[in-house]
């Protein structure tokens, strides 16, 4: 027997990304676009304090992913590597992972800055983002070079 | 009808860490304490070129998570917070997020240090950490106190 485990949204995400092609391939390349998460009343207790944090990570179930590939091209790179080297969400479990910039919670409303999710992405969880926990420096990143244009923008390539 | 995905692990996470008490709280507070990623071997191609990057993301099922409480007092303060604004495990989808340090990849086997997973938890993705997208310097942490001990363990709180 599979094991498997269930996950359910806790919200959405409104963006003005209604489609791949054009949404930033990554929250940094996102110049000014904002957004705002609804989390659904259920759920709205847990945002306590949520507002004293300048940034907070979204996990979000990329509901329009294609097929799963286990090697891909990614944007920022024009050779194939294994998917867990890669943040394509055409992955094994779609989760996707963003750290936004968070403007302002108003009740069960948060809005958002810096970030590349589509319209209408069911949302998952918010953590903190704490730079003790997830901010590190590190020499090798693999395939990615620094040297990255300020904006890079999708073609459709991993959506259905 | 309540929306819901399905989750499957794609590998086991081993760990010297097999319950709640004693377990670093976050992966800066473990002390070269050192564990390993098994990948499933269905997976395993998905894992080309990982070993060109220090360090990874990992995404997996806190299986051992208590019931979820949307107010939750985390282990790093003495007040309680919403749980959106903490790292527990017991929250809505328990799914835990640890930068981890990637020591070597050999086939299907990762070795890894830092960490905070307790032994036998079920791996869901393996992402890699690229500073441009998950580095940040933020001014508000929230309750987070920037001055915290070197290693702190954790004592039973979050887990059944």
């Amino acid at each position: 027997m599979k094991l498997e485990f269930k996950v359910e949204p806790i919200g959405i995400i409104h963006s003005p990304f209604r489609q791949e092609e054009g949404t930033p391939v990554q929250p940094v390349m996102s110049a000014g676009d904002r957004g705002w998460v609804e989390v659904f009343p259920e759920f709205a207790e847990g945002l306590a304090d949520l507002e004293l944090f300048d940034r907070v990570w979204l996990l979000f179930w990329c509901d329009r992913a294609g097929a799963c590939s286990l090697t891909v091209t990614p944007y920022l790179d024009d050779k194939s590597h294994g998917v867990f080297s890669t943040r394509s969400p055409a992955r094994p479990n779609s989760i996707g992972m963003s750290c936004v910039r968070l403007v302002k919670v108003e009740g069960n409303r948060l809005e958002i800055e810096q970030f590349d999710i589509l319209d209408g992405t069911p949302l998952l969880d918010i953590k903190p983002y704490i730079p003790k926990f997830d901010s590190y420096e590190v020499e090798r990143t693999g395939w990615y070079k620094g040297e990255m244009p300020e904006c890079v923008r999708a073609v459709k390539r991993f959506t259905r």
